[in-house]
Parts: structure tokens; C-alpha cells; sequence
């Protein structure tokens, strides 16, 4: 989320913004007929700081009672709502899914589902497998991205490790590759990328270019 | 390297005492008998920005010319400056070990090394092992961090592969685990620690909390 609709922000014109932010979603996902809106809700991407406990406390008990009531329209309009753990340098609220569990417990609310990206989780995961099987019947969107956001199955994130723990689970969601290229500005800033990950970003995502093991084994059964 | 003492800067004055604060480093390690000074030694901690082709240039020239000066003195002290790749939310400029490599050839002198963190390498480059090889004779000073930069061993980094590697291009230097804890407030905002990674420093880094196998193959031989 951008700072201006952050839910756990100490401006209340802020929080309300972003409590109005997700309600035009939940609106507009509707009326694709999409039953998934999804991302970092908790928080506004970039929010990094070292902060006292008692003003984790406060932001905390802000962002939980804005998406309990986000999450009364979401369950009304049939729309989940995904809670995405980003890594340490864009959030300091939810690295873990561990983390992403206990918010969603707190909130209460039956839209709310755990969204595992795996560039963020190969930061902050001890791992990536295990974090998908703690997510159980809880995991709601899974984002497959490399190690350097690059074409999965260049790098070293455990491919077959992941696949696995999704059968286990009996996820039978989509499974995306999230990647970006310097060429998209904006995003690229938001998301780091300094260097070309491939020509371009049809050619990251083709299955042609995914090693066979890859191409074999998983994207065929998740899309 | 803090902002002020960005040798990449735009600014003369900052550059000058980017350069100014390395040779009293190169000082301190004679007047200490150590033969190393390493880190991101070409920019500055936090400098991430989509900067055009052209800006991009300078501020590399600049790096390159200020690290040239430096590195006659570093030669004439003995003391091996090592460069450290850093991860794409950290620095824009050398996110890979090739990048460093390149770096080095282009300030060409005998004093630049290459120094490895896993905690940098598992974000950016697609094996780990590879990276360790490409560095090869050039490999000055290695951090052997969990990917988490928790206990190594508990994570997904693999140690194995990164042993072999070491042994492979005959690495005889340290094998630091560097880590840091929410206690040391500085560090923890420059590192992004927003959990405790273990319970103390001095557990993180205890060889009786790595896992036997880690403890028996890893730490022993380089240390």
C-alpha cells in the first residue's frame, strides 16, 4: 500500500483513506467478476523503521480493527482478501507467515488468507516449504517468483520443495510469476531493480524459457 | 559507507572524504596488523535509486578514480581492501559478485579483493557455489550468513555447496558470521532487524547451536 492509505498510520485521515482504498477494491474485483484482492494490507510498503513496543502496539491494534471491518464487506461480497508477508526492507509489520497467522487470528475474520511470495519468503523463511505447510488450508495466492526475481527455476529457490508442500496442502489456487523490469518505473523503484532479470518480461514468465524440471513439474499443473 | 562518505557522490567535498576516511582505515589496520579493509567500499548504504545511463557513468567514474588513488596507498600498507557486493534494497550499484569483478578490473589495482556475504548472495545471485567460483583467486574475505542472517545452518543457505566452493578456488581466509541483533539500535535500522533473530549474539554465532553437520564440515576448517 502507498503511505497515503496505510491502515496502521497514527493520522486518521490516513487510515481512512486506506479502509476506503480496499472497500473501492473489494467494489471492483466484484464487478470483474475476481475473488481476490491481495497484497500487503497491513501496512504501506517502505515502512521500515525500529520502532518502541508500545507504538508497535498502536499501529497494530489500528491496522486490526480497519481490516476486521474491511473484512465484514469482503465476506458479504465473496471476495478474499490476501495478507502478503513482505521482506525486511519493505516492511518492519509482517516478514513471516508465521506473523501473517497471527494477524489474521487477530483480525477474526473469515475473508482474510495468507498470500506466500517466494522472493520474499527465500529472505525471511528458515524454510520456504515448511512455511507453506504452516500455511495449511490458510494459503490463499502464491506469487512463484526466483531467488532474484529473475525466470523461477535460474536461481536456487527449492522449486520442487515448494511444489511439494502445495500438493500437501491441497492449494489449488493460482500460482503467478510476479517479476518486473527496469523498463516499468515506477514499480521498478518500489521493487528494486537496478539490472535487466531477462530481455523482457514476456520472455521472464514464457515456459519456454523455464528450465524443464520447472516447466515439467510445476507450472503445468498450478495455472 | 555512510552517505557522507560516498566516493560515487555528486558532491567533491564527500568524495574527498569518503577517501579521506578509507586511507585512515588503511592506517588503523597497519597501526593493528591487519591486512583488511572491506565492505561496500563504492557508494553509499541506502543509495537506491533508477538513475539514468548517464548519471550512472559519473558516479561510477568517480568511484573508480577515488578507489584508484586509495588502492596505491593500500599496496604501499599491505592491507587488501575487499568489495562487497551489497543486495538491490541496500545499494544500486554492485548487487552481483560479476559486478564486483568488473568493478575491480576497471580500478586495476592489486589491493581490490572480492568480499562474499550469503546473506547479499542468496537475494542476488543464482547459485551461490558459482558465485564463490567466479570470484575465485579475487575471493578476499567471505560471511558465511544465514539467509535469514539467523544461525547459520537453520536456514535454506547451502553450506555444503559453499564449502565445496571454498575449498575448490583453495580460499584460506576467515569465515565471519556476521549478524546483529534489535539490541545494537544503529545496525539493527541499517540491517532491517525488526525480530530477534536468536536469542542473544553470542547464541547466534555459538558453534553448539549449529546444526552437527554445519559445526563439523564448516566452521573447523576456516577459521
Amino acid at each position: 500500500m502507498a503511505h497515503q492509505r496505510d491502515v496502521s498510520s497514527d493520522d486518521p485521515a490516513i487510515r481512512a483513506n486506506g479502509a476506503s482504498y480496499m472497500l473501492d477494491c473489494i467494489r471492483l474485483a466484484q464487478a470483474v467478476d475476481s475473488t481476490l484482492v491481495s497484497g500487503p494490507l497491513y501496512s504501506a510498503v517502505g515502512k521500515t523503521r525500529l520502532v518502541s513496543a508500545d507504538q508497535k502496539a498502536r499501529e497494530r491494534a489500528r491496522c486490526v480493527e480497519n481490516l476486521r471491518e474491511v473484512g465484514k464487506v469482503a465476506s458479504d461480497a465473496g471476495v478474499t482478501m490476501g495478507i502478503e508477508p513482505l521482506n525486511r526492507f519493505e516492511t518492519d509489520m509482517i516478514n513471516l507467515v508465521e506473523q501473517a497467522i497471527e494477524l489474521i487470528e487477530e483480525i477474526g475474520q473469515p475473508a482474510y488468507k495468507i498470500h506466500i511470495d517466494t522472493f520474499h519468503s527465500n529472505i525471511e523463511e528458515k524454510s520456504i516449504p515448511d512455511a507453506i505447510r504452516s500455511a495449511g488450508s490458510l494459503l490463499g495466492h502464491f506469487h512463484a517468483c526466483e531467488n532474484d526475481r529473475g525466470t523461477p527455476g535460474t536461481g536456487h529457490i527449492d522449486w520442487l520443495g515448494v511444489r511439494d508442500a502445495l500438493r500437501e496442502i491441497g492449494y489449488e489456487g493460482p500460482v503467478v510469476i510476479e517479476s518486473f523490469t527496469p523498463g516499468a518505473v515506477e514499480i521498478a523503484k518500489a521493487a528494486a531493480i537496478w539490472r535487466p532479470l531477462a530481455p523482457s518480461r514476456d520472455e521472464l514468465a514464457r515456459e519456454g524459457a523455464l528450465p524443464a524440471p520447472v516447466a515439467r513439474l510445476g507450472a503445468r499443473e498450478h495455472r
